[in-house]
């Protein structure tokens, strides 16, 4: 069994994790907090299902060897596609990114009606209308929509910007007249878009923050099994593929300031 | 000394080599030619230059090894960091895309004042930069500048749209404030954006396709070499390391229809 004292691991892609790292980290202060971003392979979400568990693997043993009590899977196209062979090859807990949101969006939804965006390949491969499904007491419908450009709109720093809002406009507003009365932000970079998205979707649309919803999910693993850390403050340590300077420049887009040091190695 | 049956090779990251496809196909009808698209590491404009020179050179050999006369590195970043190092490795005429542009920039301006626009790891590498300064007789300036929205914009077949337009004023505004005469497109997917550049830029602006200036290179060295291949109607065939159906879908917003065979391979 893990101990407490052991680190959380989280692996994304790339930086958009950082949101999830984020949350867990005002959630769970106290907690030792290891980020893997596999940016020499960023973006997953154009990357064949085989593909991208080859990768995610990769991650997961990288992480497992720095003894980690619980792998966080940052990224949804990883999420949406390797979650069960990592919990199958893993003997930590492995808690992904899509399922948290999920749950929150059939928990809020009165109408029935949800929305899902996120990235090309997670609205392809239809992960968060499975989940939804699978949490659903009572009959749901889902609509979902990809928005490529609102990751490098994020990346561009172009955060509240006329530009992002006529996008999200042209992106969000048939979504919207369809009646939905939630939305699922179901890419680890769409929460720095969060005042433009609900902006467009007016007040009366709830918005879900898969990272927070996932930090929420750790809190309840690690506390049911007895291993959350809850004294002293966390440590966190951040390593990439490649692009080490890219990484901070773009971290700070998330976090502020990166609050630990940046290690590229080779996987 | 490579025969004229032999086929060109074309590599890029990706599906944005189709321009200079286009262009080779236009300018020489009859020759073969083989596109790898490495789909699989797309882009590499984020990578490291040691990791885009390994990428480069597995590209490479793999279409050495389908007897090539000729290889164009139809990919910014490529060019600009692993020319040399191709051409020590390879026994035919390596061609890549910035040299040509540059070339063509410095024939053009009557100002001595160019711009270059590219993705952030292009302008980063001072690549169009230095060719410009090596092929000027007399002095130049080079202003240049990251556009990172204008590859997903593409991509997104926003081509003749408002939102586009909009991005570009925003990047391309202060480019024309420094008085430029000649603006180079130093991106294999910018060609299609051209009419919206063109709108922004103003017609005293002359506007450099890199894709255009390589074919006409390429010709160059063929006619020099006595081994073009002047007869019958040249076959297409396209390689693709991941999603085949993601590479026609895109293709077709370059080429129209992809005139041939794709097939996934792994490098």
């Amino acid at each position: 069994m893990p101990k407490s004292s052991q680190p959380i691991g989280i692996f994304d892609s790339g930086v958009g994790g950082l949101t999830v790292l984020k949350e867990i980290s005002r959630l769970l202060p106290s907690e030792d907090l290891i980020y893997l971003g596999d940016t020499a392979r960023v973006p997953y979400g154009t990357r064949s299902p085989k593909t991208v568990i080859r990768y995610s693997q990769r991650n997961a043993e990288f992480l497992m060897r720095l003894g980690i009590k619980l792998l966080v899977v940052a990224c949804n196209t990883s999420s949406a596609v390797s979650l069960e062979v990592l919990r199958a090859q893993n003997a930590v807990p492995v808690v992904g990114v899509i399922e948290p949101g999920a749950r929150k969006a059939v928990e809020l939804t009165t109408k029935g009606l949800i929305g899902v965006i996120g990235t090309e390949a997670t609205i392809r491969s239809g992960a968060y209308q499975k989940a939804i499904k699978r949490w659903a007491k009572n009959p749901v419908r889902v609509v979902s929509r990809p928005c490529p450009l609102f990751v490098p709109l994020v990346e561009e720093g172009w955060l509240e910007d006329p530009i992002t809002k006529e996008v999200a406009r042209r992106y969000l507003t048939p979504l919207k007249g369809k009646g939905i009365d939630v939305l699922v932000l179901g890419c680890t970079h769409y929460p720095l878009l969060e005042g433009t998205i609900r902006e467009v979707m007016g007040p009366e649309v709830k918005l879900v923050n898969s990272a927070s919803e996932t930090a929420l999910e750790v809190k309840g693993i690690l506390e049911s099994l007895g291993i959350r850390k809850s004294f002293g403050e966390g440590r966190r340590r951040f390593f990439v593929t490649d692009g080490p300077e890219k990484f901070k420049h773009l971290g700070k887009l998330f976090l502020g300031e990166l609050p630990g040091e940046v290690d590229e190695i080779d996987l």
